[in-house]
């Protein structure tokens, strides 16, 4: 008669405790990874099911994971989404996600929301800049529950965050237009509270230095990532005695507003005026004149987010493990910055 | 000195009972809309701040609401999740998201999660369609948890939903398509399980009938809703001895993938092969080939599922309220169908 596998078979087949099989089970990491591998395929080969709810009961957690983006309707917030259900799913997690508009209240109140449902940790990027309003985010680690920060992240001690090298890409975003043979390169920012919003603008601003290009303030714009704002930035520009010849946007949306301006003013993309965008969203290379763009590797930015994670919980929250994970970026060179080539073609 | 207001103090305001405010705040339907407002808007003016969590334990409600979706980076579903947001934030209520993959294990596995997080009821696009796995939905209206479905329905006893009318929107693209001359129309399909793609296909076929047009199933394809399976599709139907001269897709993202493989062929668009996508994704216009596409008011669908839900909450339980809304959808004519303007100008 077959009966129902329980830790205790695996145990007796393996000749060891069944509190080292739960441990392994649970990915302890008092565990070594030779025995954890062994007892994870043993229990898999006896076709072992963790009955879920005992487990939650006993261990405290639920299983479940909160994250909390500004919104969702972006493929590089979807896909950091998808990168960290990928690593978390595998290891018995849910994810449940919250968006917060870019609203600093909505934050606070996803953050409850997520408390009251029970999370076992909070993996974010921040739509709150002002220091002030860290309460929550204490609140959570008085709590011990882990909190960790994927590209717009604040300084908060004993809190890991995954970001991208923002300056890095401003810088490289920079140089490549420079290499083009554009001379006036403006660069529509967002709020540069937001480190990554300041990164990207300091990497710009030492390109330019570095290639002995004078910074000018009056080229540099601060808007909200949208398609609308990226038109009027552009429009703005484009009405200067001295107009610029290369524009670098801090968000593709916006990167591909200046590009529907320059259009309609019948201004040649890119002979007359280069655009690179950020964050490689699938648009911008699928469009007729495809967008050059920066890589941040969402996808793996989710996983390496859920790592981390994974890490804090199995390690018990006595060990302080704060890392600070940064991925280095990719320029994707598309039709919309390769001046040279469309020149070389005349 | 100044105070915490609280319903008392409102009570004594208005000359009414505690318990009336109470039910005013909380929006009872036993209260008339005149004293709902009265009440809401004294609260408001003596700055009355409701105690969650005191309301939560008193009612036993988490003012939580699960929306489970097949993914999140469309921007289709993105905005029904904004419209259900924007109704039920005003309400005092929260929403946490989960997404499937479209995967049927996954959607069980996301009502267990969000039955675990206390939700007050689940709004959701079903990945599901098996008639045998209705088990989970079982679970959630025995508990007397609010079930409610938008766009990707299932038809069960006392569950509402919101659609759009997919067969009239696949009627309108087809005949669309037929008015601007075309006589074999191709149509990329997904898995007709789902009632929504079935319906899109009877409207595309009805068309063709009542237009005296022979159906030809040699020119259905079933596929996933993707660019690469489009262009796949596209590829094979244009190896016909007799290939199409439209193409109308129940997906945007397969419609784009048939505008790469045409372009990829030397095929005019529309003068050739015309092409129609579904669900009217912001980039079907923004393209400099922009595709005609159906609109299917996510916004206002999310907003529709918000309400009903909002209903079935308020008159309680005991009240059965199964709702049919079923929206009309609107086709967008863009380039790649606008073949008698391209043939004019030529």
């Amino acid at each position: 008669m077959s009966h129902k596998i329980t830790i205790y078979d695996i145990a007796k087949k393996l000749n060891i405790t069944a509190a080292t099989v739960s441990r392994a089970l649970n990915n302890n990491a008092k565990i070594s990874e030779k025995t954890r591998i062994l007892v994870q395929e043993t229990a898999a080969k006896m076709n072992y099911k963790q009955n879920k709810l005992a487990q939650a009961l006993k261990s405290g957690k639920s299983y479940n994971v909160g994250v909390i983006v500004p919104r969702i309707d972006s493929n590089f917030f979807a896909s950091i989404i998808r990168g960290i259900e990928e690593e978390l799913y595998s290891q018995g997690y849910h994810v449940i996600i919250c968006q917060t508009y870019n609203n600093e209240q909505m934050e606070i109140e996803n953050i409850n929301t997520l408390l009251n449902a029970q999370v076992d940790g909070i993996l974010m990027s921040i739509s709150n800049v002002s220091i002030e309003k860290n309460a929550s985010f204490n609140r959570l680690l008085a709590k011990n529950i882990p909190l960790l920060f994927f590209d717009r992240k604040k300084n908060i001690e004993g809190v890991s965050s995954i970001t991208v090298n923002d300056f890095e890409a401003g810088y490289k975003a920079t140089q490549h237009l420079i290499d083009e043979g554009c001379k006036r390169i403006a660069h529509l920012s967002n709020d540069r509270l937001f480190e990554i919003f300041k990164d990207r603008f300091l990497g710009y601003k030492q390109a330019l230095i570095d290639n002995g290009i004078q910074f000018d303030e009056n080229l540099v714009i601060e808007i909200k990532s949208n398609i609308e704002e990226g038109r009027k930035a552009t429009k703005k520009l484009l009405s200067m005695k001295n107009p610029p010849d290369a524009i670098f946007s801090s968000s593709d949306w916006s990167a591909l507003g200046a590009v529907q301006e320059l259009k309609s003013q019948g201004i040649k993309i890119p002979e007359e005026c280069c655009v690179v965008g950020f964050s490689n969203e699938p648009f911008t290379e699928f469009m007729e004149l495809s967008i050059t763009s920066i890589d941040q590797f969402p996808l793996e930015m989710g996983k390496q987010a859920a790592k981390v994670f994974l890490e804090q919980v199995n390690n018990g929250a006595h060990i302080t493990t704060e890392k600070k994970i940064v991925l280095t970026p990719k320029l994707h060179i598309r039709k919309s910055s390769s001046r040279r080539d469309a020149l070389n073609k005349k």
